[in-house]
């Protein structure tokens, strides 16, 4: 075949995997935000029809020599070479991995997330270990199979969430944030305070989610904005860019934090460059590149002073007796109280990443085989009282609380740091260009933010690796400082 | 291959099927309901995607040979040889049309949907002309390769939305019922009238929606209902089946009928027979079986004096201004209004099957060659005016209405009034079992009525044919008949 037919040939080949991926979003969509209770099963197994069509198409043989074709001489330019060699990557991981393991895979996890719904009330941490231990095995041996020979496994794992990422550059980076975070939140404990109780009407929360859409440049005639037990973004194809948040009656603030985390996701995924659309390329190289956007939005412009004297006048008109013996101040106090807490998705700024870094450590020990599954609840505590220096009463409230290692998901976790890392950088290169970013906050400036972001960042797709890109955007090295400086100076002053 | 392995493999074929079916059933819902304005294109590909696909699967070389064994000897019972000779019918008519002619079809339908949308605010009958003609020719091109040599062309359209009706069959069906209804219209002409102009609120509108879904016992937790400009039912797959309907302030009408066909639709789905989920015969067995459920509740429950006995109280709690002068007599006169009027779906229920009739003449002889496009327009207006009496002052509100021929839907409006015909053998057939319906339906006692039709109906899925349903349900040969006598009875007494 010539070059323009095979050309031609990956293009399809690309575009029915977007489309079979954005049928599969879609559907997840729909399962958090409109399906009847009873729909669960049925859903599931579509979404399973649909990801081994895609698995299928993935893998299919004639595929390859075209592969091996375009690999050798893309044409064109930059981003071809990309989308060539991010569809092999691709590829390869999906041959790598055979289909009995998949299977194998995907029938522990499911029995391991039925089993961590069962065990969660009884907090029977016995019959989660049981379950997950199978797991972890079956993860050991993917995690092998997609190394080969030599290697570090976890790295392998790592690569489908933070591709060239590795433990070995990992391990300092983190060990450096937690040395750096403890004196930080030794000195910020207690920073800020919660909202006295009121009712905040769910209606006009979601109002001020609107609200809060419009004044960031989240274009909602290619998006919408809903509710969802747990908030996520969700872009099923260009035109299409959704985000929900979590609105709770007993608290304003959340809501606010879901909007702004979320709704960075959301202006990513709507600065992609359009003309990739249906290929690799138009996608974030990886989660913590995604996280960068999302962190910025509600670390560094949604958890600042200037922000909340931005939504005070917005919070009083749609909260009127909530609201009226409460400023500016008190909403700040609110969305900055630092305390160490048990849940990571309900922890504040400083605290967050000792989370992360905890499941970091204690899954990267599970997939060198330093840590037995029967040990981990006893390591997750004693890593707790370490780190933060609190031990969980429950295994509910501690090593069970989440859903994603039952999901079989390993590897995944340090993404959220990396991408807090990323968006402190970012930050700092924002203010460099544009001035402080509480000016432009306090008066709801954010044109020359998004501008920012989109030039630096959106506009690459994934052409550039993570770390390409970030550094790319902020001439900074892959490291903690800024974060570390950002979180010194906004709860320690 | 033994007959288990041929059977395993057959049910696996057939849910990767029903699962993409269902994927752009989800998509399709989404589009109407929630997607934002700029996701138009993107989801027309990705919905070309999934239908690519599904097509793919059904032409499959591997799954020929399985189906030729099990045709020969499908072992079990009645309801396993029905679902392979489905499959074998739905595959034959996939392998037929060529690729080339199925991609010429699909563009010059895209096109026509264009031309359509951009010559109704000018009124331009010309240019849809233009753009129809070669889609006709196309379509009768498609015709010819599924009826082979002999045969009616027109029929092997019918085929694909109502197996097994010919056009031999329809024609002196429809001409019957067309002299019928002749002294019917006049007599009835003047039946009902409007109500008086009020505000009726789009939220209490939806909420009388709920309860009239929960009245006729369609099941919320499988099941949801939305807004969206057309209604339609949606089933992705069993324990999720919604339906939409329209609100509009000026009227409290138009909703609860579309409430009461679409709840018709939806409870069919919801009663499909769930032990053969994934197969060809979870589901009607034509659309005509289909809108004999949705014209069942909609004209033989909804439309009766004795249902709007039933509203009346619920009606005064959600519109309480609206309704401070208004009795069950008015909302039963509105909602039994006849005057002959242009637009098909705002018709009543004695002009609507003319309507109906009229596209299957124009549209048999435009497949026939009888008629051409350039000659339709016409044609539509002396039609109009032989049947309803009147003639629309524009092609808009005449010939170019519906967007079904645009989109090469030729042999599917016959099923509507196939549907009208079996809804009034099966009330006829419900009150020889259960009593007069207007007595339950004036108590709300429609549990008996819906158990009457799982039995009769739903629980057979596809496993009969849809003339071997209904005739086995009612005891009644395909005639115009009951249809006539109850309109005769509700609108000329």
């Amino acid at each position: 075949m010539s070059r323009d037919a095979d050309w031609t040939r990956f293009r399809q080949w690309s575009r029915t995997l977007t489309d079979l991926a954005g049928a599969s979003s879609l559907a997840g969509w729909d399962r958090e935000t409109g399906m009847p209770p009873a729909g669960g099963e049925g859903r599931a197994r579509m979404l399973g029809t649909l990801a081994a069509m895609h698995h299928r198409e993935v893998v299919r043989d004639d595929i390859g020599a075209v592969l091996a074709r375009l690999s050798e001489d893309p044409g064109g330019d930059e981003a071809r070479a990309a989308m060539v060699r991010l569809a092999v990557r691709d590829r390869e991981r999906a041959l790598r991995v055979p289909e009995s393991l998949v299977r194998a895979l995907s029938e522990a996890s499911s029995r391991c997330v039925m089993a961590w719904i069962e065990a969660r009330p009884a907090d029977d941490v016995g019959s989660w270990c049981d379950a997950l231990a199978p797991l972890v095995d079956l993860t050991r041996e993917r995690a092998q199979a997609l190394a080969g020979d030599g290697g570090e496994p976890y790295d392998s794992l790592l690569d489908e969430f933070e591709p060239g990422a590795t433990a070995a550059q990992l391990e300092p980076l983190f060990a450096e944030l937690r040395e750096g975070l403890a004196p930080i939140l030794e000195a910020a404990a207690g920073h800020g305070r919660p909202l006295p109780a009121a009712r905040w009407d769910r209606d006009a929360q979601m109002g001020i989610a609107h609200l809060i859409g419009d004044l960031v440049g989240f274009d909602r005639e290619s998006g919408a904005i809903a509710q969802s037990a747990h908030p996520f973004t969700c872009s099923p194809h260009v035109g299409d860019v959704r985000f929900t948040t979590r609105t709770r009656e007993d608290d304003p603030i959340g809501n606010v934090t879901a909007v702004m985390h979320e709704a960075g996701h959301a202006l990513y995924d709507q600065g992609m460059p359009a003309e990739h659309a249906g290929t690799p390329v138009h996608a974030a190289p990886s989660l913590g590149a995604h996280e960068s956007q999302s962190r910025f939005w509600e670390n560094h412009i949604g958890r600042t002073r200037a922000f909340w004297s931005l939504m005070t006048p917005h919070m009083q008109a749609a909260f009127p007796d909530a609201m009226a013996d409460l400023d500016d101040d008190a909403l700040y106090h609110a969305a900055t109280f630092v305390e160490p807490s048990f849940i990571r998705v309900e922890a504040d700024e400083v605290t967050y990443n000792l989370h992360v870094i905890l499941r970091f450590e204690l899954e990267l020990a599970l997939i060198r085989g330093d840590l037995a599954v029967t040990d981990l609840p006893d390591a997750w505590n004693e890593k707790m009282r370490k780190l933060l220096g609190i031990v969980p009463g429950t295994h509910t409230d501690g090593v069970m609380q989440d859903i994603h290692w039952p999901e079989g998901m390993f590897g995944y976790f340090p993404t959220y740091t990396i991408g807090s890392i990323y968006a402190a950088q970012l930050a700092e290169a924002a203010e460099q260009e544009l001035g402080p970013l509480e000016d432009l906050t306090r008066e709801g400036e954010f044109d020359g933010v998004l501008a920012f972001l989109r030039e630096r960042v959106h506009r690459h797709g994934a052409t550039l690796s993570a770390q390409e890109l970030i550094s790319g955007a902020t001439g900074l090295p892959q490291r903690p400082d800024e974060l570390l400086s950002h979180l010194r100076r906004a709860y320690t002053a």
